[in-house]
This record gives structure tokens, sequence and C-alpha cells, in this order.
């Protein structure tokens, strides 16, 4: 496990229903195009309003993930 | 859109449920007396306790707001 | 009130639920070992990432409590 | 108290004495038009310099007060 | 001049042309509603993309004005 | 809109005329390799000094685009 | 000299006088249940009002301290 | 693994050798007095000067570890 | 040079031996697969600990690259 | 007095007394070898302790002066 | 070049027409006194304002130059 | 010792082989001119890459020392 290098991206995932489901969206999005997601780090919660209601939440996160070997 | 001002307030809002409820109660008030709210960004999330259970959860945000033209 | 003195402390409580439900692990278990446990205020937000999904959240929480007096 | 929304309102105080004066001027202040006034926080300390002495200390508040109900 | 105390407001001005456009659309605007407008401070610059230019600049600043005495 | 994940790439511009020229052609790279760019967010400004002149500026952003559907 | 390990813990000092009353309290009181204490560094400055005066500062300090050999 | 709850202890570390020697040395100290020890994260790095070398490096981590279950 | 772009990609290296050993690991790794590596910027410094000894460092960097013209 | 540069020089003030004495240690030590002294800005705030006591404050201040023209 | 080192001074740049102009004129007052400035970094920005508009820049920077060999 | 004023300057010292070889770099070209260095605290930690290696490592420290008296 020592040797691994990780790459980090940052995804900003979106949702109308709550701050886990905006990570969620994010995380299933980048697993379609991405291999060995690992872990990801929450960096900033955002949302837009609609008639003094949360539109959707935009939380916006680092995902590491490991360098395939060759 | 480019020549719009807006104005940036910060507001806590809580609640026992959850963080996004707490979010849900601070856009509610300020929609009482702002108008054309636009978008919330989440600064700290903290929240009291008691016997061994959160009280309640205290989320502050910055919300902005558009500028009335005349 | 105003010549209490807090001590804070700094735990990581772990969920796979919800980041709400990760912070009451945290606390729940605090509370075990620490009275007059006070506020909480989140720090960092991460998690663990398995075949595309949050596997579990993972938050990082300060936690105040009430220095005891004798 | 969970279910009380503030509002935060950022000001700067001076004062040829203290910090603590230059604090007291801000909320002394602040309580003439807001009401409520719950917490502050010290956010910047400043101040300006004459003949080698400190001309007067500004202190940057942000204060925090309860949203009436109705 | 030590015995003023200051307000901060934050305010988000836009431009298709500069930063520098962005930031006198915001004081512009302020000085319409509120007097003794005396300092500002960048906190960020962002903007946004079309068609691979840059369809406008928003800055964010925080904006000092000084309470009235009366 | 509420469902889009969007990628947030980071990017360093250089312009020895302005810092608006310094985004401009970080965009306009972008711009030919990645599509869908929507936002950008300056991080950092910097440069380089000849001869007691600005030599070119230099402009980090973090630019977010929006991931294909498909 | 240099082959000290040191221990830092936060706590929240209070004081209805003054900042450096705050610290002192909080230094006091841990240096009950703590030995070889060794500094200081503030971390927040906060307080609660009441009828537009300062009831009470709150200070976070972490305090740094010698471990025992043995 | 995913129901855990850590402990974080922040540490300063000593060593006239190396920032990794001094790592070493708080985490050994550590380790005399706590169990499960897990992961480190390094908040400052600095030191002491003498005679226009480096006296000793001192470097503060926060140290994670495991809250026994019993 | 002055109208180059670069790219920053964010990466984590490991090693058993050193800080230093570990961000060789990340570039080495990094340049297999990106041309014209020119900087980069510690931003974390982390590591994993075993038996009171630490088990690997781990270190995410920030490395710049220059954008190929053509 | 648009026109102006200034130079910003870091000085670290102590005293036994109070933060504002420690303030004040420093810009007069300043002011002896450094004219035109115009503001200063607290960066930290610390101390050591002896006998759980507080044996002097250490106040980390950035002080602007104005460049002589000539 | 990889045995040079630096010193880093911060200048404070003020002008009536852009964020460049200010920068341009910290780097020409500092090159007077200065030799071998490499490289600088904007750290804050700020302004002042007179009657509704801006009525001059100040961009506080931090500058690189070369220490002489000899 | 509590009356001492100390003044803080900033280098960015070189070196091809490590983290800590940087740091003595610039200790050793700052001594030259400076008398009483006493203690340093690292800023940021950055290098240069050639060939898929880090060709030097850059460190920038803030270094502390003593005002003479008199």
């Amino acid at each position: 496990m020592s040797d691994h290098v990780y790459s980090v991206t940052k995804l900003v995932g979106s949702s109308q229903k709550s701050v886990e489901d905006a990570i969620e969206n994010a995380i299933e999005t980048a697993s379609k195009t991405l291999k060995h997601l690992d872990w990801f780090e929450v960096k900033e919660t955002r949302g837009y309003i609609k008639d003094g209601k949360v539109a959707y939440y935009q939380v916006s996160l680092e995902i590491g993930f490991r360098y395939e070997k060759d």
C-alpha cells in the first residue's frame, strides 16, 4: 500500500434532495470514467434558491483515485 | 445577467433534525424580508449537545440576493 | 456562566448513512468518557468510496466540554 | 432556542485606549439600531500609528443578533 | 477619526470588460443607498465563460462605510 | 440544471498586458480541448519582473466545465 | 531542549473584564491538572453581549506542555 | 471499519537531524501512552537557529488513534 | 515564456523512507503520462503509523506542466 | 495620497502586562529606525507561561510605513 | 540556479487607474533600492472610495529578489 | 527575555538534495548579514522538475531575529 500514487480530481455534484445525494451523484458520475476511486473530501457546500426554498445543493469534492500500474 | 449587482448577507439557521433543515430555516426566514434570493454558501457547521446527543445544528450561510433596479 | 473554562477535543466519527449520523456517532462515543459536552463544530467532511458509491462518511469535529469544578 | 435564526453583521470599532474599548464602541453603536445582539467574534485587529505610538485601535467584529419573530 | 464606527457590507459586482469595471459597478450601486462609503477589499474574483471567452467578471467586495452620528 | 455534474481543472495563464488578458489566454487554451466551460475562479495572481517592470502576469484559475451525458 | 516532545491542548477561557483575563483564567485552570505548561497561542476571540455591552469575553487557546520523561 | 471513532491529539516533536526524525520522535513518545495510533498530519514545521545553523526542528502533528471498544 | 499556459494537477505520493522520496515517487509516476512537468508545490504532508513508527509518508502535491502547442 | 508606496515589515513585540503593551513595544522599537510608520495589523497573539500564569505576551504585527520620496 | 537564496519583501502600491498600475508603481519604487527583483505575488487588493467611485486602488505584493553573492 | 522585540524576514532557500538542506542554505545566507537569528517557520515547500525528477527544492521561511539594543 505504501508505494501507491494517487491522483486527486475536483468535481461538483448537485442534488435537489440533500448534501449526501449531491456527493453520491458526483462520485457515481466520476466512477463511469475513472477506476479505483478511493476517497473524497468536501471542499465547499453551496446551493441555489428559488421561491424561498433550496432549489438544489452543489457540493464540490476532491476525489482521490489510484494510478494504475502500467 | 452580466450587469447585475448582488448583495451578500450572513445568516445562521438552526434545526433539531439535520444540516439541510437548518439551511432551509435560514433561507425561509430570509425570504420573508429579502427578495430575489439567488444562492447560498455554507460557511460553518456547528451545533449544541445535550445528554450525549445533538440538541440542534447551527449552520451559518452567506446568502446572495439581487439588488433591485430603481 | 462567564467564569467557565471549556476544553476542546477533536474526534472523527464515521457512518455509512449520512453526515449527521457520523456526527452523532462521534458525540455518543465521546459522551461515554467525557461529561458536560456542550457544543461541536465540524472541521472536515471526508469519506471512503467503494464500487462507485460512498462506503462511509468521516466527519471530524471539535467538541467543547466544561471543565468540572473539582 | 433551536428554532432561532440569527443574522450576522460586520462592524469595525475604534478606540485610542485598548482592543476591548474598540469592541465595546462597536457593540454600543450597533445596539442603538439593532435589537437582540447576542454574540461577537473578532476577525481582525489593526490600528494606526502616530509619532511612534498607537494612535488608535481598529477591531473588526462579526456580531450576531436574533431575527425577530412576526 | 479614532472614534468612528464602520459597517462592512459584502457586494458582488459584474462586468463584461474588466475586474476594475466590476468593482466600480458594485460601488456605484452601493452608493445609491449607502452614504459615507470609505474603503473596499476584494475577496473573490470569478467569472462566467461563453464560447471560449470570458462572458463577464464577478468580483465580490467588502465595502466599509461610516455609521452616521445623530 | 440541478442534476449536472461539473469537473474543475486548474490552469495558469500568462500575459504581458494585464490580469484579464492572462485569464483570457488560459480560458482560450482550455476551450480547445475541453467542452462546456462554464465558470472560473481566480486563485492566485503572480508575475515575473524584468528591469524594474512587470515582464508578465501569471494568473492561476480553477475552471469548471460540465460533464457530458452519454 | 531539542529532544523534548510537547503536547498541545485547546481550552476556552472566559472573563467579564478583558481578553487577558480570559487567557489567565484558562491557563490557571489548566495548570491545576497539567504540569509543565510552556506556551499558548490565541486561536479565536469571541464574546457574548447583554444590554448593548460585552457580557463576557471567550478566548480559545492552544496551550503547549512538556511530556514528562519516565 | 466504517463504525470506528477516532480521537485526534496534537503533539510537537523535535530533532537535531531532520523533519522526519522530529515526526518519529513525536510518534514514538505518543505510542508509549496511547494505543491504536493510526495516522498523522503535519500542521507546522518550525525550528530554532544557533550560530547560523539549524539547532533543531520542531514539527507539530495531529495524530489520530482509534477509540477502544469495551 | 510569457505566453505559456500551464495545467496544474494534484497527486499524492507515498514512501516508507522520507518526505522527499514520496515527492519523487509522485513526480516519477506523473512523468510517465504527462510531458513538460515544470514545478510542484507541497500541499499536505501526512502519513500512517504502525507499531509506534511511521509506516509510510503521504505527500500531496500540485504539479504544473506546460500545455503543448499544436 | 493615492501615489504613495508603502513597505510592510513584520515584528514581534513582548510584554508582561498586556496585548496592547506588547504592540506598543514593537511600534516604539520600530520607530527608532523606520520613519513614517502608518498602520499595523495583528497577525498572531502568543505567550509564554510560568508557574501557572502568563509570563509574557508575544504579539506579531505587520507594520506599514511610507517609502520616502527623493 | 538551484543554489540561489531569495529574499521576499512586502510592498503596497497605489494607483487611481487600475490594479496593474498599482502593481507597476510598487515594483518601480522597489527597483530603485533593491536589485535583482525576480517575481511578485498579489496578496490583497483593496482601495478607497470617494463620491461613489474608486479613488484609488491599493495592492499589496510580496516581491522576491535574489541575494547578491560576494 | 520578555522585553525583546524580534524582526521577522522572509527568505527562500534552494537545494538539490533535500528540504532540510534548502532550509540550511537560507539560514546560512541570512546569518552573513543578520545577527541574533533565533527561529524559523516553514511557509511553503515547492520545487522545480527536470526529466521526471526533482531538479531542486525551494523552501520559503520566515526567520525571526532579535533587534539589537542601542
